[in-house]
């Protein structure tokens, strides 16, 4: 199944806004003007109440064409797994790590499917770093190491962790370089039926690929690190976890498009923009 | 001004709770179980709508002694500064920064006034950190080198950055070492009419004075510091900044406990627990 968040572009335009949609409960707890969770199919959003619990749907969908999909979810931390893979390790000139190596983004930075990417005149060289991102559905701390990690995933997203390479280097902390307004881009959907052990990561530069990983690659499996970061903070739902990026890392300039494709979720899509 | 959250301790007991109280439509908008926004004064906390706009009472109040404090706001995220004092930077082995070095605390970590550290099974040595914050209470991004900084401060408050200090210098990232569940207490209230500039910080452990400094040692002083995070991230109401800590850290152990004062503000405590 595939989870959005959404704003219909002419919210009068809704063909199903009728009495029938507004004595729906499910409907009626969200405001008018409100984004709104959905569920994709076939070339339809169809509205649900929230993702998190049980899946309701209130009767309303528009057409795909007729909305603005948003950050899939809200997330109250952006926890990011660096050097998670051997060849992009080894490209930083980097030893690989024997644990996770975890830092944060904060909220700010997200921006939706298709808006722009905005350099920043702090950096010299700022790098697309495109990523399998896991969505936590239910809280949980202090998993234990035979506990399965199933019931607390969502689901799975793409993600770009946008990074200013020069701060980063100079900084040694990655928090600068990593958290500039718009450097995480993420979505466009939630996919729930997703086996990661399955999974493709590639990032596209106008149109060429770059970046093509399988998940199974990664140093430290998506299971190990859900239960490795819940030791240390207790993880909600909505919270993103980024996995970390393969090798081929490189930059971006003003009239870029670049891509991160998940096979089995879908494509991220962002242009870049020289700042105003 | 000392504005705070709390719970009252026995909802019941509201010796206000009127249907002059009800009919106000400050006092409407909070949900009878929702934690409460309030101004403190003579020992009594005077309920408002919310801080960042308007200061509305809504009628009713409660003896301080009557109520939980809650962590005073809650912010989108935690933003720290680092070796802000030469002392301290020094006493870990650091250079002096040429610019302020950031990291980011999740709101995970946060924890009330007399709310317990607990201690990690990760870490041999947790110290505390007594630091000044700043509450931001207007959105900000890019400030200007010019622009005065004081319409975006809602007031200043006391943070506890507890550091699993053998992490923080095994990882190089700092996140992990800061980010543990309880690692963030911050109280108990915001004052808004202090001038930074003549401020003290000061941390007790176990009733004895531990770190001492003036706010005007600050390599990075505060407007700076609002102006130089803002050219990164936009800076939302609620949205805590910790300026560093001075000279004098050290390490927690089950049993103790560990105050942070910042003269005019108050003194935020918390007790420090093993983990279960």
């Amino acid at each position: 199944m595939k989870l959005c968040r959404f704003q219909p572009l002419q919210p009068g335009s809704d063909p199903r806004s009728s009495v029938e949609h507004r004595q729906n409960p499910a409907a009626r707890r969200l405001g008018d003007d409100a984004a709104r969770y959905g569920m994709i199919d076939n070339e339809r959003v169809f509205e649900i109440a929230e993702p998190f619990r049980r899946i309701e749907q209130t009767g309303t969908s528009w057409p795909l064409a007729g909305v603005k999909l948003l950050p899939p979810c809200q997330p109250s931390k952006i926890v990011c797994v660096g050097r998670n893979y051997k060849a992009h390790a080894a490209e930083l000139g980097n030893d690989l790590p024997t644990e996770p190596l975890i830092f944060l983004k904060p909220p700010s930075a997200i921006i939706a499917p298709n808006d722009p990417i905005v350099l920043t005149r702090s950096s010299e060289r700022v790098d697309f770093e495109g990523e399998l991102a896991i969505v936590i559905g239910k809280t949980c701390a202090r998993l234990k190491t035979s506990e399965d990690i199933k019931p607390y995933v969502l689901g799975y997203t793409c993600l770009n962790d946008v990074t200013a390479r020069d701060l980063q280097i100079r900084d040694v902390q990655f928090t600068r370089a990593k958290s500039f307004d718009t450097f995480c881009p993420f979505g466009p959907v939630i996919e729930t039926g997703l086996d990661p052990a399955t999974a493709t990561v590639e990032t596209f530069l106008n149109t060429k690929r770059r970046q093509s990983a399988r998940v199974t690659e990664m140093i430290f499996p998506v299971d190990v690190i859900i239960r490795w970061i819940s030791q240390v903070m207790t993880l909600l739902p909505g919270d993103v976890i980024a996995t970390g990026t393969p090798s081929g890392v490189g930059p971006l300039a003003d009239g870029d498009m670049v891509e991160v494709s998940v096979g089995g979720v879908g494509t991220l899509r962002n242009p870049v923009r020289a700042p105003q």
